[in-house]
């Protein structure tokens, strides 16, 4: 018996023992986050599925994995089909499956800490369709049965100075005071850890390319707040940081603080705040408003420091990026180099700078069919030699004090096809049509997603992602609200201070893959004769776009005037940075169309 | 004292009589439909407001009227300032206003026929804050005061025969109840009038421009009907048509026939059945289903006969329109006409064709500032000659037994500056975008939307209005669920069959106002090379374009091609219903440009 059925054995005697006919493991930890630490990988651990996204359902007669359209490969290799049924989401939702599989009377059990609150209603529905019931478990089972489960991480808080941060913690709660103000709440639960970080002008290291801490946080109309995080998380310098205003607790004591708040009317975010949140302060009598965390509007709206901060950083990446494509081009056709080898030579070049805190998310390197793979992570097993006559395409991106950095540089080794340089030529024209746009205030990103597809589109071609995310400050490389995209955030106006990928791509499986990512800052455009005002997009990253891809034939005047004057700009700040054969290469790579 | 004061008087002894605090009086029917009876005509007795949209709340000591940005300046007109208070909607939403408003133990009434759920949910919410309550009427309080108010229309009602309607009503209940097997179903609430009128293939005249009858009809899983509707209405070759798997009862038996639905799962649409209907369901023991009604989408995508039919009437109406462009030429610049005189001519034109049902909506005739008015209704009181050197604005339709039309041209009279010709431009511009546009299967209107505007955003400039709505066939002008806006509909796919307007347009206060509407079909897009099956426009409405108001300068080469080719269709369909003077005028309207 394979290790992973002697799991699922355990986990069944164990909802026995919990007088339980079902359970749901999620991908998921307390706080809604992109990326769990290794202490919430309960799915990898019971399934073997190394995927970022995805939910179990374990019956007693039955199980099944769902995962949506990204991993519907990968699910296949790693998890075992004599014990798990393979479900694709959003086809059948795990509510849709849990109603249709679940007997009449079953008790199906769940970890009220990682769900939405809309996730229960929505599956707790379904079930009773079928006459069954969806029951929240004190204790996780899969924990129960889980011998060597990783304990949470131990690092240290750091304080983000304010000449990063741009404003102080304190000016930071006033700021939700005032909101809770409005609201006429007495208080407002942060369990969003990049919220948290954000608000206290704190970082750690407790997740994996975010710089974030595991914790919890309570502010209230005065301004003041309760941090729930680890002791010994803390130092002398993080306390004096904090100062008296906040008052530091435990982690484990925040489900005593939500029982305490009887009477009160507290804030709690349905998107960001888990069901058990949501529960408790019923539980204890208070009132909750189900509103937005005031955090993510602010903290998406960049402060004049945070934009210096990210400009320095992009300047030092770009840098960094450009010996690498410098060092690419020779080393590439030479033959011999791999996807993991270029993306640690990648990384080195960003460590050299000295500033690296991490890369802030794992390198996608795929070459030639495996950069057609959207969410490619390469590993020992997938790893491919960079083929001639091939296309290459690098997306990463730093951590540095002063900012965080997400880019992706398609390039040719060796020889392009014509089809190539077409479908290159299309996104590039899809980059520019977004990165010059200029929009009225309240649009959404949604609404501008359609310029970067528009010349795919018209030849039968398309990209299965959104065009763009936003991206935080020393934070997450997926931040909330904005999206551009049809889907997610892409109804949330775009607002000046925000920061976004500008990421057109063309996938042909099997062949080769295409991105060109930027970053965009949201400003104000000043246009003559306009009748409002209008926003625009500063383009923030900097380092060549791979002329050789470019199809001249196909872009009018403005869009190759738009990459003549976007290489100038690489120039005049990459440029001083580079010297000897970089600079040359450069110099080259940059030259006008 | 006024008459609408003395009604404002006698509406609160009879809420005092009633034993409520306050009273909502919505413009709205028991339908939800977009344009209501005269019956149904509240407000508008109530406070003297013409619009058509809007709401008032009559509280013992005050009184609010509630519209939006259109009808700011048109409320203060109408209705007096001494007895109400102007509140803009959507920035005070009216529970908002009667949750700050409201004394505690307040009673405020509401008619449960004329609202959604969802609004008695928020506004109950919002008044619950303050410590009232919100309470639904049996009969309308303003009914009780109204002495002449006018009964229901008596038309009769009339059959759609089968080569316009293209499917029988037995084959659209059959897919209804195709849809209630896979809901696992017993029955739908059908309560639009336009999803009656599609599914029975009947019409009527109860309703101003668009041929629906008052009535109601719940749809069985075994594909059998009841419609509810006057008796009065009915002939034998209605009783005919409907045949015996559809029952006729009164309309007034409907509410009983609710209350019979007892341990019958029913669906019921939340946008477009009204609370009352919601409350009697579950009232008699029903399970709800709240879905959207299954006509919806299937009367949005119209079969062949239905577009065949309606290119029939586009080519009828746009010879009708053609004439009036040729007379309006000669006519306009020797002075005198006005916006009276010339919508009643093109009204003329389009009885001259024999054919005319009804108009799909009032003309909006806008001579020079008057045109900047988006929603301008002409009236004695506005209307305006026509003076030179101005821009005129027509957007009118017509209600065919085979189609229903919709069409906006704005022509220059005499002399138009350049700065008319650089909006008119960059409105074409945007409106070419739009209806060359290819987009994969599962795209909303949403994001189509900004093709049509990015020419007039990228000089500070836009339209307070949606790009476009759905057009129904020989039903509402405007009809869902899809929409090309970012609000609405937008996020409704676009799907082959779907008739919509493409109208982008600028308007400069005090000035003149520019659209340029067309409707366009959805359809299926062969696009050599293509990796998926794309959807595209045909373009549907042909009448010339001003070429005089055409800044060439600010043109490609492939829009130009655009002009020219519509032109040439516009030769081809309307050019041999011409002769004489007016085919000279096409002809010289149509040249090349």
């Amino acid at each position: 018996m394979s290790t992973h059925e002697a799991r699922l054995q355990a986990l069944r005697a164990q909802l026995k023992r919990d007088r339980l006919d079902g359970f749901v493991v999620p991908i998921c930890d307390e706080h809604m986050s992109e990326y769990v630490g290794a202490y919430a990988q309960r799915l990898a651990w019971l399934t073997g599925f190394q995927g970022s996204a995805g939910s179990a359902v374990v019956l007693p007669e039955e199980a099944a994995i769902f995962v949506d359209g990204r991993y519907t490969l990968q699910v296949r290799e790693q998890v075992d089909a004599r014990n798990w049924a393979y479900v694709s989401v959003p086809e059948t939702s795990v509510a849709d499956w849990l109603g249709a599989h679940a007997s009449a009377g079953a008790r199906i059990g769940y970890d009220p800490w990682l769900h939405t609150r809309a996730w229960v209603d929505q599956a707790r529905r379904a079930l009773a369709e079928a006459g069954a019931d969806l029951v929240a478990v004190d204790t996780n089972p899969v924990d129960a049965i889980w011998p060597d489960r990783p304990g949470p991480s131990k690092a240290r808080l750091e304080v983000q100075p304010i000449e990063y941060a741009g404003k102080s913690s304190g000016e930071k709660r006033q700021g939700i005071a005032d909101f809770l103000g409005k609201s006429r709440a007495d208080a407002v639960i942060l369990s969003a850890l990049d919220s948290i970080a954000w608000t206290f002008n704190i970082r750690s290291r407790d997740v994996d390319r975010t710089p974030v801490a595991l914790a919890y946080a309570v502010v209230n109309k005065d301004a003041t707040a309760d941090l729930f995080v680890a002791p010994e998380k803390m130092d002398d310098a993080v306390a004096q940081h904090l100062g008296n205003a906040v008052r530091v607790h435990d982690r484990d004591a925040f489900r005593d603080a939500l029982r305490g708040m009887a009477g009160k009317r507290v804030v709690a975010d349905p998107e960001r705040a888990v069901s058990a949140i949501f529960g408790a302060l019923e539980g204890a009598g208070a009132t909750v408003l189900a509103l937005r965390d005031p955090a993510v509007l602010a903290k998406a709206m960049k402060n004049e420091a945070e934009v210096a901060g990210h400009k320095a950083a992009q300047a030092r990446d770009g840098a960094a990026l450009s010996r690498f494509l410098h060092w690419l081009s020779i080393e590439a056709p030479k033959g011999g180099q791999t996807e993991l080898s270029v993306a640690a030579r990648l990384e080195q070049f960003r460590r050299d700078t000295g500033l690296l805190e991490d890369l802030s998310f794992d390198t996608i390197s795929g070459a030639g069919p495996n950069g057609a793979i959207c969410h490619y992570k390469v590993d020992e097993a997938s790893n491919r030699e960079i083929p001639l006559n091939s296309l290459f395409l690098i997306d990463s991106g730093g951590q540095y004090r002063d900012g965080t950095t997400d880019v992706t540089r398609t390039v040719a080794v060796g020889e392009p096809t014509a089809e190539m340089r077409d479908r290159f030529t299309r996104v590039l024209k899809g980059h520019i049509a977004l990165a010059t746009a200029i929009f009225p205030h309240g649009t959404g990103g949604g609404q501008l997603d359609a310029l970067a597809r528009q010349y795919l589109w018209a030849a039968g071609l398309d990209y299965a992602h959104g065009t763009g995310h936003g991206v935080g400050a020393y934070l997450a490389v997926h931040e909330g609200p904005q999206r551009i995209a049809s889907f997610g955030g892409g109804g949330e106006p775009l607002r000046a201070g925000m920061i976004c990928s500008n990421e057109p791509g063309y996938y042909k499986a099997g062949e080769y893959g295409i991105r060109i990512e930027n970053l965009v800052l949201v400003v104000d455009k000043a246009v003559p004769g306009a009748e409002q005002p209008m926003l625009g997009f500063e383009t923030l990253t900097f380092a060549p776009i791979d002329r050789r891809l470019i199809d001249l034939a196909l872009m009018s005047a403005a869009e190759r005037a738009w990459v003549d004057d976007y290489h100038a700009r690489v120039m005049t700040i990459v440029g001083p940075q580079l010297d000897g054969e970089a600079r040359s290469w450069l110099t080259a790579s940059c030259a006008p169309l």
